[in-house]
């Protein structure tokens, strides 16, 4: 070979081992990329107009009524009806951290999930647990887990997960009057993170909270 | 040239191509990496463990007591020294929306950031304005502004911005019952879009709490 042509090969060689090198490098950048894009980053502010959620809530085999409702609230979107449909995208778990729940369209958003099969856990605070219009004895009627404090300070995380994957969270505990009177705050996020930790804090809590643990059946506990 | 040395130039030409195609891609995805790397993603779960907060707490021109201080609590970090520093971290701006506000250590980081020429801005509810303990009283007594609804509805966020750079917001309200009893959690975030969204809301606020607009001064509206 003469001398110019030892010197387009190393040129050659040099071009293709950068390439090798950052390839991978610029593949896993586009991919974080889009998946930079995606990840949710909402906040929801209260109060909430008031509108109709009753197409959002229909049971399973009605019919739709759509925009064919003939009540005479708006229909349009809502900080409630966002809030609602965050949680109805639920396909496989939702994790509950509530200090008061007792919101009938939130109640009502639940217990479709779990008909629907979605596995539903409840960790409440034990002193609002049977407040006149608490959904969380109709949550246990219908079969869904709950747990609950059993001290004197309030279990006051306002927080839920659909399905490991999206954190909600806020200052708004679920109840009618927090939705359309209060100043509140909602945010709902894809941040693997967040997510991680609010679950972390959740599966602490709720092994805290098991029931044969509760000392108020002082003989279980002797055993 | 013979056919050989064409393919290696080829060669050449393509590897050099792609190398100055993909490096700045790849430049960007390194500046991306450290951006990234950066911002502040950080969840205080409470109640959190009492310590000393002394030494967090010194007035300007007060020797630091630092480990010195004599008094018996634990002198490590907690979830409240945390929440501090994140306050006290402040340089030029600090705004509060609080539902209440009872904490003398919250209260007295607040007042140390306004006498170092931070400017401070409270929202508050009016109903816990001048319950027995809050330091809404003392911030306005140091010439701190402080605003408040006049609703049935609470003013129930709970967040705080930091030179209009990190968010700092949660399930806590500022009271010792909360930060010592309670299951609570407070995020702190540096992500843009929730920082910007939650000083709209307070600018919001802050213009519909005009004194000027309180609708017990009703000569004043009437002018």
């Amino acid at each position: 070979m003469g001398p110019v042509r030892w010197q387009v090969v190393a040129v050659a060689a040099v071009g293709l081992a950068l390439t090798l090198e950052v390839l991978p490098s610029v593949l896993r950048w586009l991919r974080a990329g889009r998946r930079r894009r995606r990840p949710r980053r909402q906040v929801l502010f209260f109060p909430s107009q008031v509108t109709c959620t009753e197409a959002l809530l229909q049971a399973p085999g009605v019919a739709p009524s759509g925009s064919g409702c003939p009540c005479s609230l708006p229909h349009g979107e809502s900080s409630l009806s966002q809030l609602l449909r965050a949680l109805l995208a639920a396909r496989a778990s939702l994790e509950l951290c509530l200090f008061a729940f007792s919101s009938p369209q939130l109640g009502r958003a639940v217990e479709l999930l779990h008909q629907r099969g979605v596995r539903v856990r409840v960790i409440t605070d034990c002193d609002y647990m049977a407040l006149n219009g608490s959904q969380i004895g109709l949550l246990r009627k219908a079969g869904i887990q709950v747990r609950h404090d059993q001290d004197l300070g309030y279990m006051h995380h306002k927080f839920a997960v659909v399905d490991k994957k999206v954190l909600i969270t806020g200052s708004l505990n679920w109840t009618t009057q927090a939705i359309q009177n209060n100043r509140e705050n909602v945010l709902i996020t894809e941040d693997e993170e967040y997510v991680r930790l609010f679950l972390e804090e959740f599966e602490r809590i709720w092994e805290e909270f098991d029931p044969t643990k509760y000392s108020f059946f002082p003989q279980k506990r002797r055993h």
